[in-house]
């Protein structure tokens, strides 16, 4: 099955070290491994164990990302890994999958007799989720440099704890964070391996995919105001419902992520008062639009910015909107999705590279070095819950196809 | 401008007895008249002393509805009057206009050296609104003989006092409720003058119109599930969203009250989990139709069923519903209504009845006795608010026409 010189990755081993992880850190409820707590500190210590049993120590970086390097000819490194932070009472494989099979393709190189062609980092990506804080990829931006620390320190969770002082609970300073990014100059490349968290993959019959890169992102706010009035005593035609408004905008917005091939949501829908008897006087609703084209991410949002003005006005209605967050698309190498998409192949997976519409550490590391990843299919698309799984057979497939992925990457 | 023989209304003085009202139980933040509070029981204080000004005792039945009666010619009765109690921070016209009114209709065949054709009596019913305990027309249905005592004396407020436990407050046996009906019996007509709560005399820039029935009522609630996923991940043509399958059932449940002549009302629309990030998987939506025809009302909520379940499989979601409350149109007494009509017109009013989308203690009573009622403009269509209000010409004018009514109707 191999095409690309090198060990193969031990996928039975990457298995039962994943099983040992949900052992110690999860349960019937799910993964308890939110970032910078007790759960996720237990999962670095098993990760230290399982690198120390082949020689290697790991290193926490001033973000809180933890490192290990298995030395090769050159001194350039491709970083394998993930994250081992969870959502609370999340999926035992979503980041826990990439780290276990970063460490198993160390541990393939170690157990090699010759060195691997360029250096070996694992990484695990700290507080990838933002499950605690809401700020996602912390550790990975923190690397790549976008993360601005000023503007994330006070973010404090449901006790009132401060991000900083969460930090500083593990030992870290906020103000030194940005540091981390020292590590980039060795590194060379980096690839990822994670479940799809969608059901493109399970659709498709297929056990993994590479991905070419991440969708961007525009999440809007918009508020319609009509006026509320009697259900019984408004005569159809005398009504400013903006209820009707921002339901026929939802409509709008989902035809909007069809024609541009995107994906399109309107998971929020709120009306006010909310009541049987009132037409409704005031709705918002939040559209999250995502294209791995910025110019089309663009004209998508322009569309529905039209689409709720146009709903609104059809009704007699006022509105107004307000941007909540964006993220331009972020393309991976296209050298290494070709290997990744290779590798994939070489499993019996996709021959066509997928777009992730979740971000993903990968696409933080990418901003400043060659990266790609690899999918796996995720039973049902389901992700972020208990329930998350993946067909064991998929499992090893991708497992052996990243083993696969990284020695390509290594070759370069 | 009169058109039948009696003496003409005070219209002056019924406007100062309903500020005197609103001194006495309203403000800034609107009528406090909550029925069976300390609000409600000024109200009932100031009608007292307003009846016993014109030599009437005021008498409270077995339901607490008001009553007086001014003997006439003849020992059947027409019953004049409305409501004084409010919603919570209620407007100073809804009910208390039509009470005020009856009053007034009283006091000027009291000055007036010849009898009434017939027995005037006046009715001031109790809970109305139901704004305590949810059940309303309270008053009038036990007089009707549609209120089912066993199935409201447990209805607790937000203080977990029972509407039992309030109307012993009030020296009031919920036991005894519907011995009240055998007011019946004397009874041969109501007249009742009540504001519009809607905007259609105002759009067509009336002061009055006769009523010609009430609308009936289906109110359904609907449950739509799809399935929750990620907003990123899943791809258009694989979702199963519940949010837009209630969003698009809702501007088809609009078109059928459009079609229908009727109306159709969407006041909730609720999206869970309702967050940004994850595509709806499970929705609610209720319907409220009202159509002033029972065959029309009922091909409407046929129509809003297939639409919903039309909804939800256009979206491979589940649906179920369940019926909230319904009640039959109730058509008016003809004879009265034409009446009701020439005393509009009399004032320069509307020369065609309005159905009235919302229910009244005249539709409770029209059960079991002949009945009709006049609207007045209400600015805006606004009501159960403190903004609720009225042109004062426009009062005047229903007042007048309210009087002109109430002697057409003793001459029968």
């Amino acid at each position: 099955m191999s095409t690309a010189p090198g060990p193969v990755i031990d996928a039975d081993r990457v298995l039962a070290d994943l099983r040992e992880l949900a052992r110690r850190t999860g349960g019937e409820e799910g993964a308890r491994r939110v970032c910078w707590g007790p759960g996720w500190r237990d999962a670095r210590s098993l990760e230290a164990e399982l690198l120390a049993e082949i020689g290697l120590d790991a290193e926490r970086d001033e973000a809180g990302n933890l490192w290990a390097y298995l030395e090769g000819e050159s001194e350039g490194a491709l970083a394998v890994g993930s994250h081992v932070d969870s959502v609370p009472a999340g999926g035992w494989l979503d980041g826990a999958l990439g780290a276990m099979a970063g460490i198993g393709v160390l541990r393939a190189w170690a157990q090699c007799p010759a060195r691997p062609p360029s250096t070996l980092a694992f990484v695990d990506w700290a507080d990838e989720e933002g499950a605690r804080f809401g700020r996602s990829l912390f550790g990975s931006s923190a690397f790549s440099g976008t993360l601005d620390p000023a503007a994330v320190g006070n973010l404090a969770d449901g006790d009132e704890t401060t991000l900083r002082e969460a930090l500083a609970g593990n030992g870290l300073d906020l103000d030194r964070v940005l540091e981390c990014g020292a590590r980039r100059e060795r590194l060379r490349a980096l690839v990822e391996l994670h479940i799809e968290q969608g059901p493109v993959l399970e659709t498709e019959g297929l056990a993994t995919a590479a991905v070419r890169g991440c969708a961007g992102v525009e999440r809007h706010r918009f508020r319609i105001a009509g006026q509320a009035s009697h259900a019984g005593t408004t005569p159809m035609e005398l009504r400013r419902d903006a209820g009707l408004a921002a339901a026929d905008a939802a409509l709008r917005i989902e035809a909007i992520g069809r024609e541009h091939g995107g994906v399109a949501t309107t998971g929020v829908i709120r009306v006010e008062p909310g009541i049987p008897t009132t037409v409704g006087g005031r709705a918002e609703l939040v559209a999250d639009l995502r294209h791995p084209e910025a110019a089309e991410l663009a004209a998508m949002l322009d569309e529905a910015r039209a689409a709720v003005g146009d709903s609104a006005a059809a009704r007699e209605c006022d509105h107004s909107q307000e941007p909540i967050w964006r993220i331009e698309p972020i393309a991976f190498d296209r050298g290494l999705v070709a290997k990744a998409t290779e590798a994939a192949r070489s499993v019996g997976g996709s021959a066509r590279a997928l777009t992730s519409g979740a971000l993903h550490d990968a696409a933080e590391a990418a901003r400043v070095v060659p990266a790609a990843m690899l999918f796996v299919a995720s039973l049902g698309g389901v992700s972020h819950a208990a329930e998350e799984d993946t067909d064991e057979a998929d499992l090893r497939a991708g497992i052996e196809a990243f083993g696969q992925l990284a020695n390509a990457a290594l070759e370069v």
